[in-house]
C-alpha cells in the first residue's frame, strides 16, 4: 500500500470509523508486520486532535512461546494491568482502533490445541465490559500484510498477492471511491432500513436452511437488530467495523436447535478451523466437528457456561462488496461481512432491551463463524408458527 | 544473529542478568526490529519457569508522529496506565528486561528539539521509583539491528555491518566464551574490588582532567560505590546491565564545578548529540553546548530542578571489552561502559546511605554522558585537600 493509500485509509478509520474527537486518547491494537498502517493511523489521529496515541503491538510469537513452554496451570493467567488498561480506556472516554488480519498464519499449527484454547489473548474479558458500557468510540479495520496475502492468494507470487490483497481491502472499504464516506453513508442507510424492518416484525426465531445446515435460532422478546453505526454514551457516532455489511442481534441463548455447517474457514487464536460443523440442543453446542483444529474451538467453549451458547446472529445480504469477491480471507472481520453468521459467546448488550439484559448470553469469549451462502434460505419465524422469507439468493425480502 | 546465538544470549540475560525466578512475570521492553531476540528471551523466560511474559514494543515512529503533529501542550502527557503498570511490576515482584540499541537512528532529526525534549517516553517517572524500591530483578542488554549496525559501521555494506555489530555484542557480552557466566563472574570480582577500595577512602570529591575537561564532582558523606550486581529486597541477585564495566555512585548534587567535554556522542530520545560540552556551577549545568542537538538536552534539563544536576558519577577502567574496540556505538549501555561518565538527573538511592537519601539528586530524567578517555587522569580528593590517583592510562591505581 503506498503512502497515499495508507493516509486515506487512516483518515477514514480515524475521522469516520472511530470518529476520534479532539483531546481523546486513542488506543491502537496492532501486530508486528502492521507497522505502516499503524503509524499512518497514529499520524492521522494526532492530525485530528488526539491527545495521545497508545499503540500496543501484540506478538503472536510470544504467545506461541508461552503455549509451548509455560506451565499449563498458568495458561489462562492475565496480568492485572491488561484489564485495568482496558477499563481505563472506558473510564477516560478513549477511542480504540483494532487492526485485523492474521499476521502470522499457521504459527500455532504445531501447538497443542487444548493448550491454545486456554489463552484468549490479546482479548481480555474487560474488553466486553467496555464495549457494552459504550464508553469508547471504536472501529476495527483490516490491515493487509505480506503473510496474510500469501494465505489468501497462494497462487500468486508474494508481491502480486500483497498488491491483490491491498486492492481487495481498498475496494471493500470503499477507498476506491472518490468519496468513501459518501459510499459508506449510502450502504449504511440500506442496512439500517433492513434492521428497522426486522425489528418491526418482532420474530420469535430465525431459521437457516442450506446444504448441511438446518438451524433455528430463538430470539428474545426485545432482541433488537442493529447495523453499521453505534453511539457512545456521550453521543459519539462511530462505525465499529470497517467494513460492516451485517444486520445483527442477540439471540435467546437457550433456544438454538439443529445443525449448522460453516461456509468459510475461521481463524481462532491463530489456528485455522476448516469444515466446522456444530450441533445445538436447547441452545448449547453439544457437538463440534471440523476437518482441522476442532480442538481449538472445543477448548474455547469450555471457557465458561456461556461460551457454548450463541451471543449473536447476523444476516448479510449480497449487496456488500465482500461476498461478490468469492474470496476466503481467513479474517473474521472480512469473512463475517461476506455471509450470515452466528457467534458463540458474549452478546452485545445494546442488541437487547433492558428487561432482557439478564437473559442475553454472557461469556469471556466471542467467536464468530460464517454459516451463510447465496443458496441459503433465511426465514423469520413468528410466535404463531408462520414463516416470513428474509433472504433468498442473497436478496433482502423485507 | 543465528538462532543458537539468540538462544545463548537470551539464556544469559534471563538466567544470569535478570535472574528470572520460577513463577515470575517478566516484562520485556523492546522495539520494532528487535523481534528475534525478544522472542528468544520470551522462550527462555518460559523455559526458566516464568508465569507470563509481557512484551511491550515501543515504536519511535509513533513518537515521531506525536512530536510533529500533536498540540504542544500535550507533549508531556502520559496515560495513567503507563505508570500504573510499572508500579504493578514492582508490587508483584516481577522481572524486567530492556533491549537497548537505537532502533531508528536519526528518525527524530527533523523534529523540533524543544518539542522532542518534552516527551521522555518510553521512560516514565515510576521507573525510577521501582528501581529505587529494589522490588524487581532486571537487566538491560544490547539488541543488534540492521539500522543500528549501519550507524555504527557506516563503511561496511549492510550485511557485513550487521554481522560485525553482532560479533561486537557477542564479544562484549562474553558470549564468545565457552562459559559466559564464569567470565562475567571474574570481571565482576575486579569491579567489586575497585568499588570496595574507593569506599574505604571516603573521598570528598572526584576530579577529572583531560583535554577540554576539568571537572570536580563533590561526593556525599555516604556516597557508596557500587558495581555490576544488585540485590532485590527479596534477595534476588541480578546484573542490571549486561555489559557492566563501571564503578558508580551518587554525587553531591550541589558540588559539581567546572567544564566537561563528552568523549562520545550520546543518543537522547532518538537524537544524537555530538560534541557536547557542559559547564557546572554549584552543581548546576549552567551551559550546554554541542555540535548537534544541544537543544534536545537543554529541553531535558528544564524538566525539573534535579534534571540540571548530577545523579551519578561512574569510573570505567580499560580492563573491559568495549573501550578496546575503539568503536562509538551510539548506545549508552555500551558507550557508558567504555568510558567514565556522569549522568544528569535522578540518582540510584542504593548508592548513598540512609542519612543522605534526601540529599542525593531527584528528577524524572537520567541521562548518562561519557567523559572518560585513556588519557584522562582521575583523582580522588580528600577532605583535607589531598589528591589520590584513581585512574591513569585506564588502569586502576587503588
Amino acid at each position: 500500500m503506498n503512502q497515499s493509500d495508507l493516509d486515506r485509509f487512516a483518515d477514514l478509520a480515524i475521522a469516520f470509523g472511530a470518529n476520534v474527537q479532539p483531546g481523546q486518547i486513542v488506543a491502537i491494537g496492532s501486530e508486528p508486520g502492521k507497522e505502516d498502517l499503524t503509524r499512518a493511523l497514529a499520524a492521522s489521529a494526532y492530525r485530528h486532535g488526539a491527545k495521545f496515541v497508545d499503540v500496543s503491538y501484540f506478538d503472536l510469537h510470544i504467545k506461541r512461546a508461552r503455549l509451548r513452554e509455560a506451565d499449563p496451570d498458568t495458561l489462562d493467567f492475565v496480568p492485572s494491568w491488561y484489564g485495568q488498561r482496558v477499563l481505563a480506556l472506558g473510564e477516560q472516554r478513549c477511542a480504540r482502533i483494532g487492526l485485523s488480519g492474521p499476521a502470522f498464519p499457521g504459527l500455532l499449527d504445531d501447538v497443542d490445541p487444548e493448550r491454545a484454547g486456554r489463552d484468549l489473548l490479546p482479548a481480555v474479558k474487560e474488553g466486553v465490559t467496555v464495549v457494552n458500557a459504550q464508553t469508547t468510540n471504536w472501529t476495527a479495520i483490516p490491515c493487509p500484510t505480506r503473510n496474510w496475502a500469501q494465505l489468501v492468494h497462494p497462487d500468486l507470487d508474494p508481491d502480486d498477492a500483497y498488491d491483490r490483497l491491498c486492492a481487495d481491502v481498498l475496494h471493500i472499504c470503499r477507498l476506491d471511491e472518490d468519496d468513501p464516506v459518501a459510499a459508506w453513508t449510502q450502504r449504511v442507510a440500506v442496512l439500517k432500513h433492513a434492521a428497522a424492518a426486522l425489528n418491526e416484525h418482532r420474530f420469535d426465531a430465525l431459521r437457516f436452511r442450506s446444504e448441511g445446515t438446518d438451524l433455528k435460532v430463538g430470539l428474545l422478546p426485545t432482541s433488537t437488530f442493529m447495523a453499521a453505526t453505534m453511539q457512545t454514551v456521550d453521543g459519539v457516532t462511530h462505525m465499529a467495523n470497517l467494513p460492516s455489511e451485517e444486520v445483527f442481534t442477540a439471540p435467546d441463548p437457550l433456544r438454538t436447535e439443529g445443525v449448522v455447517r460453516s461456509t468459510k474457514p475461521l481463524v481462532v487464536g491463530g489456528s485455522i478451523i476448516r469444515g466446522l460443523e456444530v450441533e445445538f440442543r436447547a441452545g448449547r453446542a453439544v457437538r463440534i466437528d471440523a476437518d482441522e483444529n476442532a480442538e481449538v474451538l472445543r477448548g474455547y467453549i469450555e471457557r465458561d457456561e456461556g461460551a457454548a451458547r450463541l451471543g449473536e446472529v447476523a444476516l448479510v445480504d449480497a449487496g456488500g462488496r465482500i461476498g461478490p469477491l468469492e474470496t476466503v480471507f481467513y479474517d473474521t472481520l472480512l469473512d463475517e461481512n461476506a455471509a450470515s453468521h452466528v457467534a458463540l459467546g458474549v452478546a452485545y448488550e445494546i442488541t437487547a432491551g433492558e428487561q432482557d439484559r439478564d437473559r442475553i448470553n454472557h461469556s469471556q469469549i466471542h467467536v464468530d463463524f460464517m454459516i451463510g451462502s447465496p443458496e441459503q434460505e433465511v426465514d423469520g419465524l413468528t410466535a404463531d408458527g408462520g414463516a416470513v422469507p428474509l433472504l433468498r439468493r442473497g436478496q433482502w425480502q423485507v
